[in-house]
C-alpha cells in the first residue's frame, strides 16, 4: 500500500478551537491528571497556550460535554471519569449516518449476540429465567412493527441485562434503533421481514436446559435471516 | 423499582452550553436535517434561542468536534455525517477510567471475540490466511510485555480486519490498550499472565481446516484464561 493518498493524508482544516482542544487532552495525558486533580484556571491556560480565552473557553467546554471534566463550587475545574458512550450515544442517528456505518452497526449487533453467551452463563440467575418467560408470555404474536419492535427490545434488552456489564447493556439499547432501521429498510426493498425458526420461546428453553453452546447455536437459527443476507463486500 | 433513588433524579448542573447543545440537536432532529443541509447563522440562532453569540459558538463548537457539523467556504455551516467512533476514543484512556468500566470493556472484548468467527467466515480469503500465517511465523515467543502486546495487536487486529467493517476494526483498536491495562493489572496482583492452550497458530489452523464453530470453540479455548477470572457480580 505504497501509494500518495494512503501516505499523504489530506490536511484537515483545524479550527483553533480544534488545536487547542488537543493541545489540553495532551497536556492531562501528559502530565497524568487523575480524576479529582484540580486544572489550571481558564486565564493561565490562555497565556500558556497564547490564545484568546474564549478559545480556551470552547475547548473546555468540548470536554465538559465529553464528561471528561466538571467544574466543583470552591476547586474550580477537576478531571472527571468520563462518560465513554455519552458522547456516542450523540451522534448514533439513523438519518445522518452514512449506509456503510449503519451496516457497519449492524453486523456489529450481530456479533454481539452470538458472543453473549459465555457472560450470561456466567452470570445468569432464577429470576432472570422468570423475567425472560414473563416476558415471551406478554409477547403479541403479531408482525406489525411496533409490537414486533417492542418484543425485540423487551427480550433481547433482557438478555444483555443478564450480562450485569452496564457499559454493554447501554451500547445495545444505542445500536437497537439502527438495527431496526435497516431492518426496515430491508421490508421496504423486500417487502417482507422473514424470522429464524428458533423463536423467543425456544431461547429460553435452551438457557433453562442447554449450556453455553447449545444457546448460542440457538441463537444463530434465531439470527439467521440476518446471517444469510451478510455478504463478501 | 418504585424507590425515589431511581423515580427522582438528581438534577444535573448544565451550563448554558450544555442546555443550548441540547436545544440545537433537538432543533436538527426535528427539521429532519440530512447530511449537507445548511444551517442557520450564528447569530439568527443566538436571537432566536435569546442567548449570547458565545453560548452559541460554544455549543456549535462541541456538535463540530463530534464532526456532526462542519463550514464550508462560502455556504457556511452544514450538517455532517458525524465520525461515530472519534468522540469514544477521545475520553478511551485507562487512566481515567473507573474501575468497573475497565472492567466492562474488558468483557466487552471478550463477547466480541467469541462472536467474530460468523463475520469472518463470510468474508476471510486466501490472501488473508497467508497473511496470519505471515504474523504467527514472525511472533516472538517471548512472555516479555512488549513482544506479548505487539502479537497480540498484530494478530487479533488482522482478525478483525477480515471482517472488513471498518467500525469494528476501529472499535477493536480502541478497546486493545484497556484489554492489556486490565491484563497488567492481574499480572500485578497474581504475578502471572496465564496463556490458553490454543495458540495463534492453532487458529489459523482452525480457520483453514474447520468451520466457523470449530473456530469459534479454538478462540474459546485461546481465551479460557480470560473467561476463567469472570466471576458472578
Amino acid at each position: 500500500m505504497n501509494d500518495l493518498t494512503t501516505d499523504l493524508l489530506p490536511i484537515q482544516s483545524s479550527t483553533m478551537a480544534d488545536v487547542v482542544e488537543l493541545r489540553l487532552r495532551e497536556f492531562l495525558k501528559k502530565k497524568s491528571f487523575r480524576p479529582g486533580d484540580a486544572l489550571p484556571k481558564e486565564q493561565e491556560l490562555a497565556d500558556a497556550l497564547g490564545v484568546s480565552r474564549n478559545v480556551v473557553r470552547e475547548a473546555l467546554s468540548r470536554l465538559r460535554m465529553l464528561g471528561m471534566i466538571e467544574t466543583k463550587k470552591k476547586r474550580g475545574m477537576i478531571l472527571a471519569q468520563p462518560d465513554i458512550l455519552g458522547s456516542f450515544e450523540r451522534v448514533l442517528d439513523p438519518l445522518i449516518l452514512g449506509q456503510e456505518t449503519l451496516q457497519d452497526i449492524f453486523e456489529l449487533r450481530l456479533v454481539l449476540e452470538m458472543g453473549l453467551a459465555d457472560l450470561i452463563y456466567v452470570r445468569k440467575t432464577d429470576e432472570d429465567i422468570r423475567e425472560l418467560e414473563e416476558i415471551v408470555n406478554q409477547e403479541v404474536h403479531q408482525i406489525q412493527k411496533p409490537f414486533r419492535v417492542k418484543n425485540e427490545i423487551a427480550f433481547h434488552g433482557k438478555l444483555y441485562q443478564m450480562t450485569e456489564n452496564d457499559t454493554f447493556l447501554r451500547f445495545q439499547s444505542m445500536l437497537l434503533p439502527v438495527f431496526e432501521y435497516v431492518v426496515d429498510y430491508e421490508i421496504k426493498t423486500n417487502g417482507k421481514v422473514e424470522v429464524g425458526k428458533v423463536t423467543h420461546r425456544d431461547l429460553v428453553q435452551l438457557l433453562k436446559t442447554g449450556d453455553a453452546e447449545d444457546f448460542r447455536q440457538g441463537m444463530k437459527e434465531h439470527l439467521k435471516p440476518h446471517f444469510s443476507r451478510l455478504t463478501k463486500k
